[in-house]
Formats: structure tokens, C-alpha cells, sequence
């Protein structure tokens, strides 16, 4: 019996047929390189119209770097990043807002489901700066969130408010910000919240490796290029880190999957026999679930994990078909 | 009239077929992530093989990436790596080793036509180790140079058993390792030249973004993988980092195209009406031409580089026709 | 009313007369540099006399330099040092150690009393090696604690023992060792123990600005010069940093005054009215004070801080006199 | 017979009775730390009014730091630092100031005597702003230089004024700015030159191991002590540190005793039988003076380095005597 990879991760999926299509119609003729080419204007230009923002965008191949080199641009090495302390930076990318940012810190926050509670971060705004401790100069945010939430334009609105009269710098991790999209988030807004630098994940969208960074401080933008290419991330071959992004931005794919992939993730949420512990917002089905149990579902080949608080993630994909949804359901029902 | 960058370098050009139709064979299914997926097993499999090493590999996004993890695996922050003083990594990639390798510093040694002077490195080996100077701790080559050289065997080896001698350890920049290859180096004798870390290169071969590491030394190996996701270069997507190299070694693809690339250098040099530099050993040829001159060849629209000794580079690739070398040819007599 | 500093900490005391006249003894002559001179090689001979042990020695300027090379040495920015979480370098160095060791990582371990708990550093070394998560590479531990209780020799030993079979390194944080000594500890028993770097305090022993630094695993002692020297902490009057030591060490004094720090504490913990939460092995008295008391106390000119554990702590030290306590020990019973 | 270390460096020397009369002075009673204590303020208040400046003062351990530091609050890790080819940050800092900046680079230039040519100055300044390459964010001074000369005020300005108008931030490396004052350089004129990091030399000037940072652009100031911190260079017993500078700066012994060390080294030109290669214009003296000679001087006990040039350097200091100078011109006639 094979193993199962499909609810593991929303990355475990292959990619999408219009990413693949795009890339392989940016694969003609010789073009110039590290992003001075035309299919990365066009990307450019589709994520500028998705957001409808006047933001500087750079195509990277990867999203810990995306997200580490942003933090790297917010904040000085004795400095600190606010987050949610389950968040993708605090524990899942091997201390990489520290190799990026010199030893920058880290400062997790609590706050139910992923979502930063707004008290937390009022304290930690409101701790003395004192020379002894990194002080915060950035607030991370992700949306939707580890824990398959989605914040709503008011509660983002809240804490970037917050941490902007604080004086800091906002970097949204947007992953799964296709998925906050297909759930209502409207990323029209995002412009208005005071995020600096946000990153716009395609690879759990269904494209090959690849994620956008939106630059909304112009001031940010100097020499982005230069901190990109230092850190490995300009590629030469520019065209194929961007032109997935145009095959899932022309015609809304990028939505539209996502969209498909939160209706899995309920469709799963109403047939799983064990509790579900977290809203099902976007594409992420969190079940409380034993150790016994999650062997026995291990047994039959469905690979999952277990999460931070946990629970066992199961998590859907632009790829994810409803019929796999019912196998995995019987399964959980043979096992429960 | 549309620039054409066909000769400006060996990533202007498209992804070869077969790492194209690699790629797509790739994308079927759910598949495990960071590198435990099958196509990334077949694709290290095929590195083994054509290095006939029993070397680990990975893949990861960017060449700069690669080489700087390599320097700073193989060199503390308060020592050196010595290097052609016009290898990559010391120009063109923005300072990465010292970014990946917290400060570690480069020593550029002389030498004609970018291979180092045995005796350069033999002085540099001979300095005394003072605490207020960075000492060397790894000697960087590149096969092919910089300069469309190709080392011997015999010219690799004394610059490594020098190193070696020395206490250093041996890192091998492989960009053009497969225009290298098609020139005669054997690449089945990397693994007795004392080469801890090797870097082949995938994107300048004709893949998509993608390059190879192959760890020689085994120590080196241990959480390597730890060592790429701080540093952004453990992909989740493996197999898109796998693909194109089992596109491109299955069936040699990738030595095919690189003798095509050295054949269309040859072709040029042999028709370019400006003298050339340096040997045509593999797939560039660097011309010795004035500012004018230049700007004539750009106002036809052909973009090209001056390079590190003056001279205007051309480069071809597995995408370069003979037909294009013709019609560069012609413009290059027209404006000479 | 002055502000009085007196148990503030152990580093607002003036240095000690011993350290002061070797100091000016030292200031004669023209000397060589960068610890090449005689008082260094004298300082480190009673350094090695001390700890009965051959080792290399080094004089810096700061603990939380110290320290924080010292994990660099043992550890690579992806992997992790496990310290107390309560440890000075997690809390009181502003991320020092991912600074000096590029992004490394901290695990704060749990235990009563500043003392790491046996059965959390087990688990902490039995958790998975994943390539997502900065896993540990050495064990930070501090003698005497930041709560004032001092490991005996048995204690170390069975944590050293637990991280040496799990491959780690060890680093011994003794800004408090003389404190340690004076309650029994014997520092040759550090020997035996596989304390690979060992920091010894001057500063809170009563010297001027300047600490040890003892490397036990010569491996570790290669290129020492070099990394002090980038990193800003290898002087050029060298004499400056080891005369103090040699002022302390020669006749006992660092032991002797420790002694005396540590009565005065004990002193102070039988006089307070408040409770006193930890064991007072050390030189530090832990009590338990609510804001009020403590503003109280702030009112009538004695400064002292709340500390991690919110207790309010009072460092006594060699400058200490029991007539100061007593005055404390008033102030205390006024305003309880 | 005893090595003599009189002219190898000034820091050979011992403190000057200046300084050590105001570190014991100022060893008395318990006092704040971290540079909260009164005579911190008492001699960054006599900084302030040597250099007639509304400054932010930080008295740190090192040069070295001090200077990496000021650097790596400049300049980002993708970013360049231009400086003198031969000035101490390029060649005897181990490479501290990529330590200490993460990476960024180090652009040497070329001029006569240790003071950067203006021509190479305006050419760097001119480079292209390529991605591929650390393109320079801040200009590095020293003066007195490495060689010996002193820049004249305006010499200065026409580098700094070139710096500004790129948008340069600018470090003026004042490691012997007590021997320029003592040649004529009014330190008061710094304030507008466009310095934005200044560090003024404790060491060299005779005190015990301490240098003087003084911050004359206010936004760098922010956080700065953190900065400190994090970097080893925030001593808590701060007092240790500012002591040698009140000594020096109160009745003006720090130019009092730099015009002394000048004024010997007029004297050894003077009486020195070699060439002397630069103009004596502070306190060192550059003699060509082939190998044989040298192990002649070496052999007779004097212990003197070949520097960047290929020059012999002799220093002098405020504790060289006309005694010393005429002796060890009698070895040099008599090694003729």
C-alpha cells in the first residue's frame, strides 16, 4: 500500500494546470534576466491589479526566505519580531528571521486558533525598552492562519493599528492568502492596513516553487534586488518564478482553487467523526485525535501530522477531489 | 527592433525539452515534501551515477545560494576562502558567502583566463595564520572558469592536493560543470581531486531554476538539510528541483547540449572578426572590443556584457543555433 | 536622598583592591599585544592553577561576549543551544548568541531555581532531529544560577553526561563561579565534567571590566585569537584584562571576597520580613514583595529590581559590608 | 636581552597617569550601570565639549567594535562600506566589520599615504547601482591615517561632501584622532563635516582599553545601547570604561600627550639613517628597510613590524622618551 500524501500538506499537491500551461508557454525564446523580463512585468502587473496597489513585486522561490528577508528589512539584529508564537516564522522555519535578520528575535504571542489575541500584543507594545532585551520593531502577521482561521479586515485592521502607533514595521505572511481571499478576505484592503511588506504564497496556491513579494514602503524597495540577489533569491531565469503567477492571477485561478480547496476542507469538517477544534475557515481541518487512533490511520496510508497545539492537521489543496475527501472520511470513521 | 539577449548569457535561454517534459512527468499526484519524494531520489540516483560518487545531493533554487551554504560549510566567520579574484562568487553575487557565512571573508588569487596561478595560491597557502587577518579554510574553483576555460584533471588536482595539504577544504563551483564535461573533464574524477562540496549547475545547463549539491564529505552531510531550510533552499516542491536533472542526466542530455553550446562558442570565435582573449575552451568567447564598437553592436540591437578583464562577453547555450551564431557573426563584421 | 545601587547587582560594587593594584602594578613598561605579554601568560598559568586543568585561556571584555562566542564555537546557526530559560543569555543579552552565532537558536529548559530540570534537557534531547526546527547542539549551563543556588558537582554530571551522550557541546556560564566556589563547588571537578568552554566572571567577582575565557576541548582553541579578535574582544594591551585576574587569583582573593558576598547575602535573607523564595546558596536573595512594597522601598532610595520570576532580587558582593545589610534590613522591616 | 616593544605599536604603552588617576578616582561606592553612573555623563560631557557637539557618547571596550559597529549601523549587509585600501577596518579587523554588519562589503581605494584619492573616491561613487554587486552606503575615514598624515579640514570635506551628495552615510575612524588634533586638526570641525559615527580613540591615546563612540546623527542613536549590548560592548561596570576619558579630556592631556608622541616621531625622521616614506605628521614613521636590515634590528632586541607597504613602522606614544628615540637611532645607524 502506498503512503497518502494528500491531506499532509497543502504543498504535497502537484501544480495547477494553468501555473503549468503559463510556465511553459513563458519557456520561449531568450530573455533577459533577474526579473528584467517581460513575463515578470506581466506577473508584476496582474498582482498589482489583484491587490490593487501601487506595490513594488519580486518573484522568489521561497517562502521561508520571502518571509525571513522581509522581517530582515523591518528590523535590526537587536530587534524583535512580534507573532504568533505557532506561527510558520516561530517554528517552522529552522530560525531562519534569525540567519536572514543576524540574530533578530523572535517574540511569539498567544491568541486562540492562530489569530494573535489583541491584548497580547497591546502588553507587548507596552513593555519597557529596555537595553538588555531585543524590543519590537516589527509585527508578522498570517492570514489565513496556521490554524486554518481567517482575520477579517477589522481584526488585521486592529493590530497593525496598534503596532504602527508603535512605531513598528508589518510583514503579512500570506502563504495561504489565496485561501483568507476565497474565504472573503478582500485583498483590496490590505493596501489601507499598513502592511509593509506582504508575501504572497503560490506554492500552497498549486504553482510550482515560487512566491510574490509585494513591497507597499516604497522605502523598502531601494536595493531590493541587491538584498535579494545577496540572499540567493534573484533568480536568472526570472520567467519561471513568474510566470505561474500570471497563469493563477489572469483569470482568477488563483481564487478559484483556493476556494475549492476551503470547500474541501468543510466537506471534510462535516464527515470527520472526531472533534474538530478550529473554525474551518480556509483549507485546514484540525481533529482532536489520540495517539492509538493516529497510528491506526498511519496503518492505512494516510500520512498526516500532528500540529502544535495537537491536534492532527489535515489539509486540502487546489487538487484535493471530494471522492478522496469521502476515502479519507471512511477511513477516519473506520478508525474513530 | 527587439533587443535580443541570446548572447548576453547562458540563462537568457529557455529550459531545454527534456527538463521540460521532465518537469510536467514530475507533476502527477500528491508527493511527500523537502526532498523525500521519489523524482528527488531518482534525480540524486542519476548525480551518483554520472559522478560515480557515493555523494548526498540536493537540490536547491539558486546557484549563489549554493555556493555561498557551500563556503560557509566549509569556512568559520573569522576565516577565508581563497578564490579566482574574478570567480563568481567573488563579483557577481553581491556578497553572498560573506552573507551566508556571517562575515567569512574572500581572497581573490591571480591567474590567466580565470584559472588561479598554482604559485598565487601556494603564497597565499604560505601566509602566516595572524589572529587579526581572516586565514584561509577553503580554496573555491570553477570548472569551467569564468573565462570559458576548462581545468585539467591534472590542473584541478594540484590546486586541491595544495589545499588539502594545507588544512583547506575544497569547494567546487560547477555552473558550467556540464559545459566542463563536454569539453573532456571527466567528471568521474571529482571524487578523488578532494572536493568536499560540489555545485551543479542545472539553470546555465538548460533547466529551469535549479542546481545541484553533491557533499563529498560525509561529515559535511550531517543536518544538512537544517543548514537549507534556514537558509530558504529546502523546497517543499522537491521534485520541481528534481525534475529537470532527470530530465537532463537520463539519457545525457545534459552533456549533449553543453558540447552544442561549446560547438556554437567555437563557431563564433572562429567567425568573430574581433581578436579573442581567451581559449574557446567551452561556451564563451570574450572579444576584445572598444566602447564604440560595442555601442554600434548594441544600437543593432544585439545586448551583450563587458566583463571583469575588459573584454565583451558572448556566451551560448544549448539553445544557441548556428544560424543565430551567423547572424551575430555578420552584425559583429558590420560593426568592426 | 542618593539613589543607592548597593544591591542593585553584583557589578555596581567597585573593584576590589587586589584586582585594583595588580592593575597598576601591570601598568609598567612597554608591553606586547593582544595577550601576547607576561601578565597574560601569568594570569592564564593561575587561571590553569585554579582550575587544576590544562587549559587554553582567553581575557575579554564582557560576559555576554564571552558567552556568546563560546555557543557560537559549539553551535551552527541552525542548530540550538539549550540553556535555562530563565539563563542569562536567554534573557539578559539581547539576543547576543544569535548575534555572535548568526541566527542560532535558544531552547529555554524549565527547572526550580535557575537549576535546568534532568528531565526536561531529556527530553529536550530526545525530540526528533527535523530539518524544519534548529535542534540542539550544545547545553548552556550557569554556575552559580541567576536564583542564587549552586549546582553541585553531582548535578552538573548528570546533565553534562545527558548532553555529551546526545553529542552536544557544553558551555559553563561562570559570571558567579567564585560564588559557586565559596559554596562548596570545586572548580577542579570542572575538569571531569566535559565543560568544552568555561566563562569565568571577573566583573561580578570584583575586578574591573574582564573575564576568562577557559577552552577545555583544544580542538575549539584553533584560530581562538582570530574569533576574539573579529568579534572585538581580543585587546591590544592585552595586560589590561589579565592583570586583574592575577590580582584575585594569586592569593585568593577571588574565593575570599566571594565568600564574603555570599555571607552577606545569607546575612540579608535571615533579616528580611519578606519570604525569601529561593535556597540562598550564592550571593542573591530572592524576595517576595508586591508593587507597592517595592515602590515603598524605591521611595526610601534603595534600588533593586523585579526579577524574571517576579521576586525582587538583591546582589550582594564583595563590597557588601553587614552594615549596609543591616541598614537594608531596616528599610525592609519599615516598610513590610 | 628583553624584546623591547617601545615602537612596535602605541599600544605598547602603558595608561598614562591621567587615566589611571581617574579610574581610581572613580572606583569608589556602588553606582549604576550600563552607563547610567555620574561619570559616565561627567566624560561624555568633556567629549561633547572637545568636539564643541550635541553628540549621543558610548564608551566601548574595542576599536574594533567600535568601528564594526559604526559601520554596521550604515550599511546593510547587501551594501558596501568605501574605505582606505590599507585602513585598519580592511586589514586588521579580521573582517569584523562583515561580522559585525552581517556580510556587507569592503571597497578599498587607493591613495597616497593612507589618505583616500578623491579621484577614486568620485569614480567609486559613480559605479553603477547593479544588484550583483554591494553598492556603497557609507565612506569610511581615519585620522590621523594608518601612515601617519593627517587630513587637513578640508581635505576631509571634499571626501565627505562627495560621500553626502551619494547619499553615503559617513564613519570617521578617530583611533588616533588625539595625535591629529595635537598635528593641527580642529576636532571641533568634525560636527560639519557630514560625520555621522565618530570614534574616538582611548587606547592609542594612552588610556587603559576603552574607545569613545560619539553619534552625531540623532536617528542612529536610537537604540543604540541595545545595539551595544547585543554586541558585548555595553559593560555593565560602564564607569570602568568613561574614567580614562574624564582623566585625558579634563585638563586636555589627551592632545597634551599626542603632541609629545608627534613630536617624537619628528624626532626619529629626523635622526633616522633609512628613508622615511611618508610625511611625519602624527605619531608613526615609516623607514624603508630591506629584510637583512630588519633581522639586524630585530637581533639588537627592538621589535618593529613591516607594514601594509612595505615600509618599516615605528609608533610613538605618549610614554616615549627622547632617551628611547635617541637609542634606538643609534641601533638604526649602527644596522645601516
Amino acid at each position: 500500500m502506498a503512503a497518502r500524501y494528500d491531506f499532509a500538506s497543502d504543498n504535497t499537491a502537484p501544480a495547477a494546470p494553468e501555473a503549468m500551461a503559463a510556465l511553459a508557454a513563458a519557456n520561449t525564446g531568450f530573455a533577459s534576466g533577474y526579473g528584467s523580463d517581460p513575463v515578470t512585468t506581466r506577473a508584476a502587473d496582474l498582482v498589482r491589479a489583484w491587490l490593487d496597489a501601487d506595490v513594488e513585486v519580486r518573484f522568489v522561490a521561497s517562502g521561508t526566505a520571502a518571509n525571513a528577508l522581509s522581517l530582515a528589512a523591518l528590523c535590526r539584529p537587536f530587534e524583535a519580531v512580534l507573532a504568533h508564537r505557532h506561527a510558520h516564522v516561530c517554528t517552522d522555519e529552522t530560525g531562519a528571521p534569525g540567519f536572514f535578520g543576524h540574530g533578530l528575535g523572535l517574540i511569539g504571542l498567544p491568541g486562540a486558533s492562530g489569530r494573535i489575541d489583541p491584548a497580547a500584543l497591546a502588553e507587548a507594545l507596552g513593555a519597557p525598552d529596555v537595553s538588555y532585551r531585543q524590543s519590537p520593531a516589527a509585527l508578522s502577521l498570517t492570514n489565513a492562519t496556521e490554524y486554518g482561521t481567517v482575520y477579517s479586515r477589522e481584526a488585521l485592521a486592529a493590530l497593525t493599528t496598534a503596532a504602527k502607533a508603535g512605531g513598528l514595521g508589518v510583514h503579512l505572511d500570506g502563504a495561504r492568502l489565496a485561501n483568507a481571499a476565497a474565504a472573503g478576505f478582500d485583498v483590496k484592503t490590505i493596501r489601507d492596513l499598513g502592511v509593509d511588506l506582504l508575501v504572497i504564497g503560490g506554492t500552497k496556491a498549486g504553482t510550482p516553487p515560487t512566491e510574490a513579494v509585494a513591497i507597499f514602503d516604497p522605502a523598502l524597495a531601494r536595493r531590493f534586488d541587491a538584498r535579494l540577489k545577496q540572499a540567493g533569491q534573484l533568480p536568472s531565469k526570472g520567467r519561471f518564478y513568474a510566470a505561474p503567477f500570471v497563469g493563477m492571477l489572469q483569470d482568477g485561478a488563483i481564487v478559484r482553487h483556493a476556494a475549492h480547496a476551503n470547500a474541501m476542507a468543510r466537506r471534510l469538517a462535516a464527515l470527520c467523526p472526531f472533534p474538530v477544534r478550529h473554525p474551518v475557515e480556509a483549507n485546514g481541518v484540525f481533529a482532536e485525535m489520540d495517539d492509538a487512533a493516529l497510528a491506526r490511520l498511519h496503518a492505512r496510508g494516510w500520512f498526516v501530522y500532528r500540529f502544535l497545539d495537537g491536534t492532527v492537521r489535515f489539509m486540502c489543496s487546489w487538487a484535493t477531489t471530494s471522492d478522496t475527501v469521502d476515502e479519507l472520511s471512511e477511513a477516519l470513521k473506520a478508525i474513530a
